[in-house]
């Protein structure tokens, strides 16, 4: 049931990818070259990149031949960096982040730059849900959760500020990790909303996003919000040690009643499992955190982006969309105070959060409220994302059904803060337990 | 001139008293005792202390014997402490400040809870300055200052969210160190602007400060905004090194116009001497930090003290300030942008300071306009302060010389962001090189 490769049979995982590049030296020169050829043959109707490469050299490195896609707001010096802009269109920075360098130095190929939302927030770019064209992939790392599900690309960057990597993981049948609050450093990433602002991973399993972590987990000068998260190493042939019978703790909200019964049937039969499997299950609302993480994530979120973005909205109101000229102007209506009684309820739940999970091993609840929603127009809802990038929580969203539409349906995992290897070790035994496999889309127009 | 014990010659300082308990068993017994005599008998005109102990147990530690005056907005569970308001007259903490519990691991005494302004801001307490008792000793740390100037106790705890720490050592003829922001948890020390707040200390010399900060940098969970400051060691014999013929800057600001003669006279007679002993002194102004400071630490102090003081002046209006109201009054009209505006220009200014001080081992300024001003109602001006505490610079305030009035003055050394151990050697070096012994001051009603 814990066969590491089990969640990667229907296509290339990172590590299943490292131990057949050690035997065969042929696949590991030309792997990325072959993704490249599927990232061409899928753009037409996947349209997941704003740039593909053209020079794929391999270079040594624990990630070696291992493409990587990079949401577009992270800065690449060699590649465009649109930040899903038409104001930046033609950007190329002068220097990459500290994320894009770390990946080069660990021998990653960079391989093009997906699809953000514009600047990350609200606004939709062209990408479609390779499980269905005529659905949203959830945004706003929309990209690279498309292009991971369509499996161009083993392992793709994401950032979250609200849900843009749980929320478009679960949309597009993927493994999404939101790492904690400060494990990764943020330099050369463009901000929404420094106090909220998440890297994170899409993969195709439990051990890939757990093996990223583990190589880019890290603090620099260059963020002052980083956190270390204690280090940890994962074996390329073993992954992560699953955390067998894990104690978990359902968290419904009070917004359950509005999650589609598709959602919540698949969701129940997915906690009977893992009951069934031996896990302790227990149910338990959190109330304050229910209450008030809504208004106080907006707050936060629209208080920095107005400072962030104001001067662009003013200079460029061709090019900057509705969604973006909202959020500044709702952030321009707070005062000090309110920000910063958010920013301290913020503190208190985060303080809170460790006594509130003594004695459970992680979280269970949605992802999102459903399969991702028709239309390109808007990326979905992040409600159920929200409370734990509050928190600054390491969350985790993992494939575990269908829904009525033929689209995936995912769960959320969520640890406590800064014990991300926990949370990956209770993923990993739930990807057993759940034995899952969405296989592989068919691209086609929907 | 670099004897470790130059500067202690005119009382007790931390390690030369080490250095004596180590061959006379009963001295160490009996010195906390002595200075609660002299505390006794200075209080009826220093009035610097809010509470003094009854039980001087003395414990193991590297701090064994030594009486450690604590300012009174950090908590003490076997002592009131009042943060200086009398809302908290009578009230004790549950559990101590994470610096008291840590100075009590490490053997040292906790003598008493000095007297602050009104939570550290401006309404003073009764304190007078010991060389003068018309004359304020500084504030907000007005109790650890005058406590260690009066040569009760060899080192006092103050803290600095303005100009508190520096200041008050400047007025009172003492050493005053403020560590690198971040370099000391503040967790059970009642916050004014926690952006802002930096523990720090009072001592008579050089190598004392340097060794309390040796001993009591850390970071600890309770304390979101710590930054670890690199570790090292103080040698009990040796004291700190110094750093030899070092690159200064002299930085004078705008304001210099608006500083007393005599403060100028000392300061220029001071570089002269630095240079002679073979100091490589430069002048340079930095303009933008200079037009910025002021407001942008305003707006972010009062931003913040808005959010934690706003109940309390509601609820108590005749046993709060007008000028804790004033600033509640100030913090509560400002908005979400200008906060985080100010919060930017701090990090922007932060991470200039680094590049602004290359090629240069500290920077050379005064700590205040001159002597302690005359009255008790105002506690002095803490323009020459705010700057560095704003980027939070390691800054240490050294007596230098006399004003007109027979009250000391001092000169400010300040260093790169969490090159504490550097600017201590600067400082001892200077400390050297100066050769300045303000002698003890006798408390009499002036």
């Amino acid at each position: 049931m814990n066969d590491p490769t089990s969640r990667s049979r229907s296509g290339g995982g990172v590590l299943e990818l490292l131990r057949r590049f050690k035997d065969d030296f042929a696949l590991a020169d030309s792997y990325a070259t072959s993704c490249l050829e599927k990232a061409k043959a899928a753009e037409p109707v996947l349209k997941a990149f704003e740039y593909l490469p053209r020079d794929l050299t391999r270079r040594p490195g624990p990630l070696s031949g291992i493409p990587v896609g990079i949401k577009d707001i992270i800065a690449t010096s060699d590649m465009p960096t649109t930040n899903g802009s038409p104001i930046y269109r033609d950007h190329i920075p002068a220097r990459d982040a500290w994320v894009v360098e770390r990946l080069r130095n660990l021998g990653a190929t960079i391989f093009g730059k997906t699809v953000s939302t514009e600047f990350a927030w609200r606004h939709p770019g062209p990408t479609t849900n390779p499980w269905s064209s005529k659905h949203t992939p959830g945004g706003s790392s929309s990209g690279s959760a498309a292009a991971v599900a369509a499996g161009i690309v083993p392992l793709a960057l994401g950032t979250q500020t609200l849900g843009s990597v749980i929320r478009p993981a679960a949309f597009n049948g993927v493994v999404g990790l939101k790492p904690s609050f400060g494990a990764i450093p943020r330099s050369g990433v463009h901000p929404l909303s420094p106090s909220l602002d998440h890297v994170g991973f899409f993969a195709r399993c439990v051990d890939d996003v757990a093996y990223a972590l583990s190589l880019l987990a890290a603090t620099s000068e260059l963020d002052p919000h980083g956190r270390p998260v204690p280090r940890f190493d994962v074996d390329v042939k073993e992954g992560v040690a699953p955390l067998e019978k894990p104690r978990l703790r359902i968290v419904r909200f009070q917004k359950w009643s509005r999650v589609e019964p598709d959602q919540q049937k698949m969701f129940e039969a997915a906690a009977a499992k893992l009951r069934d499997a031996g896990a302790v299950v227990e149910e338990r609302e959190w109330e304050e955190l229910d209450a008030t993480n809504w208004s106080t994530v907006n707050t936060i979120l629209s208080s920095e982006a107005a400072l962030i973005y104001s001067d662009l909205v003013e200079n460029y109101p061709d090019r900057t969309s509705d969604h973006l000229k909202s959020a500044v102007k709702a952030g321009k209506a707070l005062t000090a105070f309110d920000y910063l009684a958010a920013r301290s309820l913020q503190e208190k739940l985060r303080a809170a959060l460790t006594a509130e999970m003594s004695g459970v091993d992680a979280v269970l609840t949605v992802p999102a409220f459903g399969e991702a929603p028709e239309g390109l127009g808007s990326t979905g809802n992040a409600e159920y994302c929200a409370p734990w990038t509050l928190l600054g929580a390491p969350a985790l969203s993992l494939p575990a059904g269908f829904g009525k539409n033929g689209l995936p349906l995912g769960i959320q995992i969520v640890g406590s803060y800064r014990q991300d290897l926990r949370l990956l070790r209770v993923a990993k035994w739930i990807e057993g337990a759940l034995a899952f496999d969405p296989g592989m889309p068919k691209i086609a127009a929907g």
